[in-house]
């Protein structure tokens, strides 16, 4: 058993950092540890153009302005995109939402076989843009993510060479498509490794653990767990660590009609550590991989375009706050068995 | 489609009054339109003795003073009970918890073929005292009433004379498991026949529908459904309404760590009325066996020993309360197409 672990380059590949003045809050809160990530357009209204990708990269820079940071975008699919369009836009992915399924995706896709749909995705195939996707249904809601799995497979299938990250998984079964499919890749959230619908509703309710998709089952999050930490041998750059983390207001969550999201940002690499140490006599190895090397590959991201951040964990207990900025986090109040010693 | 449906001695065979001073503001909301009720002992401390049960019958007594209303009162299980004891309890049944899965349910039992709880049945099969029972494991939340199945099973084949009632069933397979054996009942509650888990966490998360057992998927509560209206024929007095429910303060629901329960008592007979109106075109005899026939027949209730009350029930638009006494009730500020009329 380690009792540090030293990671360059740790990313985010899925997070939420609102927008003006949340995202002043909150972004800093990702750029400190994380050495870059992936920041969702799901914003309102959402960044699915130019003009509105440049207004919110321009926010995003300032919010981070002293952070060792680097922000990556993501568009909200939408099927005005056209080849020109490509052409200018300074993105990473596009993030594909069916209608409604969660904050702030109204606009999003309502047909997944919808021709115009299939034309932006041959072009993002064409030009190698990576399309990200939240892949529920509108089914019962244990239902949402299993059911959407054909729809995965279609497209794989359709277009061979789209690289396709299947965004915040929580089942087993979503383990085993990625696996079976060489475009197919995913995120994994951090609190997904820990929690299951029996902490959302098994004992009180807890809010702070409500997120969309829900927690699943003990033998889903188990199955999460074995492909981050690579329990049968390594996974080639198919999971990698999207912690979408998205801060909602207490007030927002305790209610009697309470927001989706569970925030994570300043605490997920300490879980990971955690989870890792404790199941892994090497976690270093399979960490770097999980937080960082997948997302590389899978996004071919060039390591002079990082910051070279080296975050170093120690084994030595955190208390997690209570509240960061009016938002309660993720085990908010309860120890965690890591904490960052170092940002360099 | 009737407009105006007529019910004599209305029961509601599973309901909290809380102690006092809630009992105070609770159990009239129950007695003004019920004839009767099944008032469970989970209090702290629990209703287990003949000093405890004589101290809460006084105090629902004169809560409810003002009404015509027959209370019904269950003791807690518990493996203290003796023959002698029974000789002197004036209760309807007795109610098992096993220990912890429920609120204050500590105490309750932790083996369910202890042969001290044996014991303590057979003298209840002997003497034709209704057991009742909260039937879920400790399992993950959605298997926990599906894999105490087998338990009740168990009983009910071991003890063939003892009626046993399977307490706020929400699954099919305990619908069917009463439907198999002769001397298994069961409740429904109200709110189980309108929500599954979509209503607690498949849109916002909502602790106002959050419950123990919680509500399962569209196929259990259709399953619920199908029982309480006798879509497929009259059911041999098996299910009976008892509405579970049960008043937690508005803050103790919305909050990071929200208390199980949904409020129905004041709103339950309208709720049953649109329920059985929408579906059946002749409901009252139907509706009439739901949440009193076929409660007396389990129970061997005496006519005579109720109130004769007649409750007419209009299909006229009721708007839920936001609030009861400082309790949200379910579907607050909400519009149920039927009221009741009358109470006489």
């Amino acid at each position: 058993m380690e009792d540090q672990i030293t990671l360059i380059d740790p990313l985010d590949m899925h997070v939420h950092f609102r927008q003006s003045p949340q995202v002043e809050y909150f972004a800093p809160l990702t750029a400190r540890t994380f050495s870059g990530a992936l920041i969702m357009p799901n914003i309102v209204p959402p960044v699915r153009d130019a003009t509105s990708l440049e207004r919110y990269k321009a926010d995003v820079q300032f919010a981070t302005r002293t952070e060792n940071f680097v922000p990556f975008h993501a568009l909200f699919f939408n099927t005005d995109l056209t080849e020109e369009d490509f052409d200018h836009l300074d993105i990473l992915s596009v993030k594909l939402y069916p209608d409604g399924i969660t904050t702030n995706s109204e606009g999003g896709v309502a047909s997944f076989d919808d021709p115009e749909v299939l034309r932006v995705m041959s072009i993002m195939e064409e030009r190698g843009i990576v399309l990200c996707v939240h892949g529920e249904t509108n089914d019962f809601v244990m239902d949402r993510e299993k059911n959407f799995l054909e729809r995965y497979k279609f497209w794989a299938e359709k277009f061979p060479k789209l690289k396709i990250v299947m965004e915040h998984i929580t089942t087993a079964g979503a383990v085993k498509l990625a696996q079976q499919h060489e475009n197919l890749f995913a995120t994994i959230t951090a609190h997904h490794l820990f929690i299951t619908l029996d902490d959302v509703v098994g004992g009180m309710i807890s809010p702070h653990n409500f997120c969309k998709p829900i927690a699943k089952r003990p033998e889903d999050r188990d199955a999460l767990v074995e492909a981050a930490l690579e329990i049968n041998g390594p996974n080639p750059h198919k999971f990698m660590l999207g912690t979408d983390s998205a801060p909602h207001n207490k007030s927002m969550k305790e209610s009697a009609c309470g927001c989706a999201g569970v925030f994570t940002a300043p605490i997920a690499l300490q879980l990971m550590a955690q989870l890792f140490a404790q199941n892994l006599s090497e976690p270093q190895p399979s960490l770097q991989r999980f937080v960082s090397c997948n997302a590389k590959a899978i996004y071919k991201l060039d390591p002079e375009d990082l910051s070279d951040k080296v975050v170093t964990l120690t084994k030595s207990p955190f208390i997690v706050p209570k509240e960061y900025h009016g938002v309660v986090p993720f085990m908010a109040g309860k120890e965690i068995e890591w904490s960052v010693q170092r940002v360099a």
